[in-house]
């Protein structure tokens, strides 16, 4: 869950919140505030009357022109082959020798492909696997810097490097063994698991989800290469009309003229906490004399752990969050990240104040008034059927979590009989 | 054991060769070629003659001018005390909360104090750490960045931290209690060490020295600030006169008129691998059109493991080294560099050849001629006084190893009753 604000002004003040470590979804700043880095936020320049030679005063109503920056690196990736050309392309895919995507390959593949991880334009090649890992970031051509903390690859076993042999080109196919993409001008180098789980992490402690389900069972080498994706990335599950690529979330943006944007992204259903520190932002935004900040409400669609809620239930929790006025319609887009989880582990800044009865900012002079309920934590008072305390979370949205949970039990209890008669 | 050089031609072009992976001093570079990272060297201009238009060739004899580059950072920092100031400083000092340094401690007092971690003007505040371990680089207020792959730190235990209390400034002490620096506007914050040995390192393997025998031992708090050292750091070892600072050497390129400087930074004795990579180094220099390229011979001074070779004798081995003419005297400039070492593990470039039966590069093609004698194994040949192959060291450099592992040998042989009896 993380929440970034930046804005360019005559003397630069960047904004940005997060209550997890940085490591989250790799999109994240780490280094906090003054960091060179940030996710894609709109630019916003203060225009100073011309004879006014002091530096700028922040006064409340000050004058404002906004316009979207650029993507990091330039222009916005867009690696999907334009339709005329697919068919081609298609049978040059089926010519090379293939690589069997994971599930979670895939995601890396919708990622990369629509400039989620703009200027990457492929799998990295070890120049920039080894860059990301040591600097977490990627200098490009120009000399300009642009955060890359996670480094985004693709393994493959020896048995396929085998198979690819000399070839610089290999058709990338996905689980069900359709073609999705070529990857060209191939390099293959050692997957060193554990440098790269050192380095991302900070840790080789066991117990961490993607380290486990991800990188520990691939294969030992990596390939690198510039991607074409035969056609855009489809899940077909009912929810890819809330797949807006960057590109549309810019139309979007611009056809609301938001004068800002602010981000949430989040694996968990919003809970009043949540809700505390977006609409605190959208205040702060206000007064300082923006007109139409628009939030982006980005839950994250790819890999996550087993015991989390499923995407589909917290789309439609999202959804009653919005339903109950908890967030404004009005003023949020709410679009699916396509990005895999990492997990860092937990910590919160927003806690539930006993006192009060609601989620608050912590105040450290009265601590024992404030409950940290951290997302298992809520899951398992999802799950036990217990409530958690009130104004944790709207009740449209908390009856959406406890279905979930008792249609699992249901599940399970169907399920018992014929595991025991197996 | 590291060998850089960078040249800033009208078309840069970077040199950077190094036998030992880069975490070995933090100095190194560790993406190459095209680091924008570098180890302190002579900045070049090829002049160009102002009615060429073409792109500059690379001409056998090109017009070059040379000066020393600027430390990164600007101004060298120098953080000893004027002389005139020491008096009242060191009452100050007696007055404050005290720390007290370990050797190593001392050791790095010693690189901050002389500028050899430019711009780094004291121990690291957790901004400076943090921005060490996730970018391997600090990014200075002009915004420019420059390498900093290894967080420099000074560990503390609980109760230091509970005798600072609330003091800003604290005086630091050597292991035998004598004051020699001040550190101002102090910070204290978590030693993570799990997370500082896996960003450093990429492993949380066992087995490395500087973390077997500095980090893990260390306290849990680390502290940092600005630093003012009360006297030049000196160690009445006789080798004093080799620990020639940034400023010295700076002088000491000027006045032999070095138009390049290449630095060969080792903890080893000097075999003829090494001399085979100064040497070509300095061929391909004078090829390059440089008139009259300097070698440091940067034998590096601070913590090593204990079955290292100690510096007085490596010092005399180097001196041999220069003696029987392996090295140039006329063009080598020998001294010590402070640092402690970070040990990395082993990898070598240059390797014995056992058909020519001489140090040369490693040619694949005929991977079985060669023989590679790592660090380890020369001294466990020196040890047991068995020969190298002919070849591998000069006669009067390797006489210098023998005779140190046999007064050792005769050290034991004497220590060995004293033990019994105890």
């Amino acid at each position: 869950m993380s929440l970034t604000i930046k804005s360019h002004f005559a003397y630069p003040t960047y904004l940005s919140f997060t209550t997890k470590p940085s490591r989250f979804t790799g999109y994240n700043t780490k280094i906090r505030p003054n960091s060179i880095y940030h996710f894609n936020p709109l630019k916003l320049t203060y225009y100073q009357p011309k004879k006014m030679q002091a530096p700028v005063q922040y006064s409340p109503a000050p004058v404002i022109k906004s316009s979207l920056i650029e993507p990091d690196g330039g222009a916005l990736v867009d690696l999907v082959v334009p339709e005329g050309e697919r068919g081609a392309k298609t049978i040059e895919a089926e010519s090379l020798p293939k690589v069997r995507l994971t599930k979670i390959d895939v995601e890396w593949v919708h990622v990369i492909s629509e400039g989620w991880a703009n200027p990457l334009k492929g799998f990295m090649r070890e120049d920039e696997y080894l860059q990301s890992l040591h600097f977490n970031s990627l200098r490009l051509k120009d000399g300009s810097i642009v955060n890359m903390s996670l480094p985004i690859v693709l393994a493959i076993d020896d048995e396929t490097k085998e198979r690819i042999g000399s070839s610089s080109h290999v058709g990338l196919a996905g689980p069900d063994g359709d073609l999705i993409a070529i990857l060209r001008s191939i390099e293959i180098y050692k997957h060193n698991k554990e440098e790269r789980i050192a380095r991302t992490w900070g840790t080789t402690a066991p117990g961490l989800p993607y380290v486990e389900e991800v990188i520990i069972p691939a294969g030992n080498c990596l390939i690198g290469g510039d991607l074409e994706v035969l056609k855009p990335v489809k899940y077909n599950d009912g929810l890819d009309h809330y797949r807006l690529s960057p590109k549309q979330l810019r139309k979007e943006f611009d056809r609301r003229n938001a004068d800002a944007v602010f981000a949430f992204q989040l694996r968990n259903p919003v809970h009043n906490g949540h809700a505390l520190l977006m609409n605190d932002t959208r205040r702060r935004l206000l007064e300082m004399g923006f007109k139409n900040p628009i939030l982006l409400l980005h839950p994250l669609g790819g890999f996550t752990k087993a015991d989390d809620v499923p995407l589909d239930v917290r789309m439609e929790q999202h959804s009653k969050v919005l339903e109950d006025g908890v967030l404004d319609p009005e003023t949020t887009i709410v679009a699916i990240f396509p990005s895999p989880m990492h997990y860092a582990g937990p910590t919160e800044v927003a806690a539930y104040d006993m006192v009060a009865k609601k989620m608050a900012f912590f105040d450290p002079s009265r601590a024992k008034d404030f409950l940290f309920i951290s997302g298992t934590k809520m899951r398992t008072y999802a799950r036990t059927g217990e409530n958690p305390p009130d104004g944790f979370m709207c009740p449209g949205g908390w009856e959406v979590l406890v279905k979930y949970y008792e249609s699992l039990q249901a599940e399970e209890a169907t399920q018992q009989p014929a595991a025991v008669s197996s």
